[in-house]
């Protein structure tokens, strides 16, 4: 459907402003319940022992799995964070970062979601955090003013 | 003890660089224990309904929490976040965020710790995340290369 | 006042029913917001090493918060646990486990909470656990039917 | 090979006494870093909507993960649960619980996992609740006395 397929390309092109436009995050594809994004690593997404830092691995797994949520949600519907859990299995290095996001169980007000972010060095890919990520979707009346 | 005071001092310095240096975060007051840090906020720092981004609250938790476990381990141990939890209560904004990490438990290769992050706007503040992190203490020669 | 007294003796009743009062169960003081309860350590909480087990330790701390929760919510809505996370900081042993539980973020439909578990021993407390949950307030005509 | 099936067998049977004997649990299946659980559920391990309880669900998902990494573990190592993040997706009734539990960063000294529970009604079932849990591998000799 038309529709549907604009609201998705609205939604890829939101999700790149502020922050996450600061971080690098491209839009890679997004379906319903899903969504993938990369970010190339540079100098200033590193940590103190030259991994790409955590916060950048959770910004992604947070961003992506909203989105996720955004594409299910309807459009008077804002996708809020409600916590998630992060686990880095290895410390992560590569070209780039790859998170592919999914929703698990899709509610009206409550969305539970999941995240896997892989490190891409040439043609070999390795699973660096895994994330379960609660998010609530709220009446755009209802979303306080910033 | 001196040896202590420059030890704590070299960590505050080594807390700011890479990604964190790209994210505007500031030490305020480190101890045995616990460590206290701030970002002003700016444009580059928010999402698409104008609050925080979940990622910069999510970064200073989980970096400020690190750090705080770094004040208590050997000098020839690097931390590693293994992973953490994190709740957001109201989304963030003003004029700038404070976290306050400490540990709750030290272990010799775990410690349990946590963080608050409060968002300030002129002489008030609210409790806007508040995380549990699990950081691991990995002698400095079992660190991989990036 | 009487009417919020009478609500939470009946509250503290209702917390023992089904699979806690199984566990033993027994709540030791309710007030708005915060809730203490005790399990006596027998042979059958037990695990593989002769601790408590994990899923006793859990069960008081989701089910603590959870009648902590009730304590703030309308009469008419019935709490359900969203999801939780738990750190087990020492192996539980003693003679009885005591978790305190109370509601740090309050909300009409989403309340965050905090649970501690203490194992005592003689005049001695060690805290053994500590769990962050989100609890949900539903209205009890959503509530659905077994 | 005989003897990493006896292993597991010794396993299995290991896995049900003290609390999860209690609790009714049943081994179905264990191979290395996977094993599969079961609950009938009795009126032992509801709560106050009449649901099984979410600590019967949590005790599931965490023990089955649990000897799911003692299949990869030596057999001089201990398992200990360090901490874990559970989501419950929809109320649990039914004729028995099944959990179904993965290692999916086999470690040294850590093991991350994830525990699926589902709730069977006659030949329907449903996810019920998804956990990720990090488990320590502990040498016997330094797992402390009760």
């Amino acid at each position: 459907m038309d529709e549907t397929r604009d609201r998705l390309l609205a939604l890829k092109e939101d999700s790149v402003q502020g922050f996450t436009a600061y971080c690098g995050l491209e839009p890679v594809s997004l379906e319903p319940g899903r969504f993938v994004t990369r970010v190339t690593i540079r100098d200033c997404h590193l940590q103190q022992d030259g991994f790409v830092h955590a916060g950048v691995v959770a910004t992604m797994a947070d961003h992506t799995a909203g989105y996720a949520a955004y594409s299910l949600a309807p459009p008077d519907r804002r996708i809020l964070t409600v916590e998630y859990k992060i686990n880095f299995l290895v410390p992560a290095s590569g070209d780039y970062l790859e998170c592919r996001s999914r929703v698990i169980k899709p509610g009206k007000t409550l969305l539970v979601t999941e995240s896997e972010v892989y490190a891409v060095r040439g043609e070999t890919e390795a699973l660096v955090a895994k994330a379960m990520l609660t998010m609530a979707a709220v009446p755009q009346d209802k979303v306080p003013v910033p």
